[in-house]
């Protein structure tokens, strides 16, 4: 059995409140979901053995939660009304996207008369990138240096000041849209216009040797994070992750020390990515944090005792953390949307994943398919003492082999 | 890693059919179920990560299937409509429940022209416990002696013959409904009473050392089978499983062999549970078979490389089998009705369940708690190396901790 010992904080049943914070009977306890994407999918999944029913509230009819979820309205996520009919079947809220709207959480949940988890609070930090950049450098949390933009003067002068930066609107943007890359000499302007000439920040461009993810729970009664896991980017999506993370014990604890500074500073219960650079001097800083389930977390379903999805619906209702250590090492590859338009997602290949041992397939639902969407993903668990290194090649090689059909 | 390589049958890859028998894309694949119960809410739980959606049909409005299907539809299972109109929905028919109607399944698969597996045949086999035995006995696998018996003289002459004996109903029961044991100078008539005085058989009652179940899947190209695991029954209902079973190799060998022929004697594809008796003399004997996931099957939701129930799905689609090994030595207990009469499943004790390292909750949202009905079940892990022993005393402990309101 592989522990993951130096990274799995495993909470002692002595910390949990025994009090009987998730009653299961005649009353199904019913958890509402703002967002009902590949996220509510995988919720609603690990809801149902612990006796909890979903429903999810997202804009598309019939979204990937659906066919799992006791019930899918479809309304937009700031439809202050939808949300209040969703907090009225509710026994608790959460959102499975940062687009939720805070306001109309809090008062839904309010007039109804339940918890909302995390805090909406939460949501407004982390949903201004800025915001969320102070917030947590004000609370000790190492961060990449960074400037509010405005305006093309103002990116000109942080280029001058910090070198290359990562130019981001402040909202609106998530795996990795309304991030774009600014050198010095480059056109400005240009850069502006790319993230739609929203309000923005710059922050220095960080030359990391790995970048680390560690996703973290906040429970009634205290912290548990699963352990650090690599993740792969490219055009600023997320690829692939590896846990254990390739990476030595001391930056694996220093990993840990910040994501546990992150949850500290944070409001509510919940789930929440916090995403890490390790730098070649071996110092850790955190890019951004993710108030809900994360991709860099997806692998704890088969790899972890207790899955992330699992972890949030416990945290959020209120009920004991599970723990979060890992069983073996564990990767998973993300399955993208290739081609250049938007087409049926006709996917061919899915045989070869299936017939491989270790191997588990994700797959999402989404009727179609577009150029670098999120489709679902392979997880390969270690079954003969592979490392992450094998893993990570299978799941590639297993993910390569993967096609959709043409127009 | 404990792989479990003894009782393992690891599938090569090269075994496998490599066309593409699961199609994923902008029509997902809809699985039908008859029977909505826990059997197929843990279907469509495994189901939903495949991209494959579930409609279950049961006589029970908003069954423990219904909030993970995309629909449940009421009906009785022998409604003939109402089993064509769920083919008419579906690209595979199935079943979680023996009583199902083999010739509404096959009528309605016929019209649609869409499979059902496993075939109507081996529900007709085995739904008949008397022409279960015949078939398992002509095809030369170990059964107890048994003969029919129609009336009392029928079963005076079966004792007289066997010694004591288990009297079963041929039809209609399960979960050991239908089924008492009888002895020498019993009262007979009083005994075909307590079965319904319905056709019956009478089987020598085994002096079993221990009972084992062998849970296989039957696929488009071979046999995948879990490893042993050891059943507790009580009142002829199961209390727990432990996988490995804490026998000898050598009785594990030859209760996978017996399991093998068990599946080679059945037509069509899915997984079955094989219940059999380990005698002092390290014999194996059949007991029964359930056409569908069974109860002793339960733990590889956590415990294996794949659930039965993902197996279930894979085989019924004619998917490549997955690897059917064992991560961790695993236990079930089931958490059953107490009390007297039918009331409002309200359960006390969840929380200290939850907040045990390795101890996974399932509940199956059954609105009404009944004696011995079951309501959910514990599955505990190993994850500091514990054996079945060490497990199974967790299980129960978690269990008995566990208590249902009285009216």
């Amino acid at each position: 059995v592989y522990t993951g010992a130096v990274e799995a904080q495993r909470l002692s049943t002595a910390l949990y409140n025994r009090r009987a914070m998730h009653d299961l009977g005649a009353d199904p306890t019913t958890l509402g979901v703002v967002g009902g994407g590949q996220l509510g999918r995988m919720l609603a999944e690990a809801a149902a053995p612990l006796g909890v029913e979903v429903v999810v509230l997202d804009p598309t009819p019939d979204p990937p939660a659906a066919p799992v979820a006791r019930d899918a309205m479809t309304a937009d996520f700031d439809d202050a009304d939808a949300v209040a009919a969703l907090a009225e079947r509710a026994d608790a809220l959460t959102f499975e996207i940062e687009l939720a709207d805070p306001d109309a959480l809090e008062r839904a949940a309010e007039e109804a008369g339940i918890p909302v988890q995390p805090s909406p609070d939460t949501l407004r930090v982390i949903g201004d990138k800025l915001v969320q950049k102070r917030h947590f450098a004000d609370a000790g949390v190492p961060v990449p240096e960074f400037r509010p933009v405005d305006d093309a003067d103002d990116l000109a002068a942080a280029v001058e000041e910090l070198g290359p930066v990562m130019l981001k609107a402040r909202s609106g943007g998530y795996d990795g849209r309304g991030n774009v890359p600014v050198e010095p000499g480059d056109d400005y302007r240009e850069k502006l216009r790319a993230i739609g000439d929203r309000p923005a920040m710059a922050e220095r461009f960080v030359e990391f040797d790995r970048e680390l993810a560690v996703v973290g729970a906040v429970g009634a009664d205290g912290q548990a994070t699963f352990p650090v896991t690599e993740t792969v980017h490219r055009e600023e999506i997320l690829r692939a992750t590896g846990a254990p993370a390739r990476t030595g014990d001391f930056v694996r604890e220093r990993a840990r020390e910040v994501a546990g500074d992150v949850l500290d500073a944070l409001s509510g219960r919940g789930v929440f990515g916090v995403e890490l650079f390790e730098t070649g001097d071996g110092e850790v800083l955190l890019n951004e944090v993710a108030p809900r389930p994360h991709n860099s977390g997806h692998w704890t379903i088969e790899g972890a005792t207790t899955s992330q999805f699992e972890q949030h619906v416990r945290a959020v209702l209120g009920a004991p953390l599970g723990d979060p250590g890992s069983r073996d090492p564990t990767v998973t590859v993300n399955v993208l949307g290739t081609g250049r338009g938007s087409r049926q997602a006709d996917l061919d290949g899915a045989s070869e994943v299936l017939a491989t041992a270790g191997a588990h397939l994700h797959w999402y639902g989404k009727r179609e398919v577009r150029p670098l969407r999120k489709m679902g993903h392979v997880t390969c668990t270690s079954i003969d003492g592979e490392g992450v290194e094998a893993l990570l090649h299978r799941g590639r090689t297993l993910v390569d082999g993967l096609s959709f059909a043409p127009e």
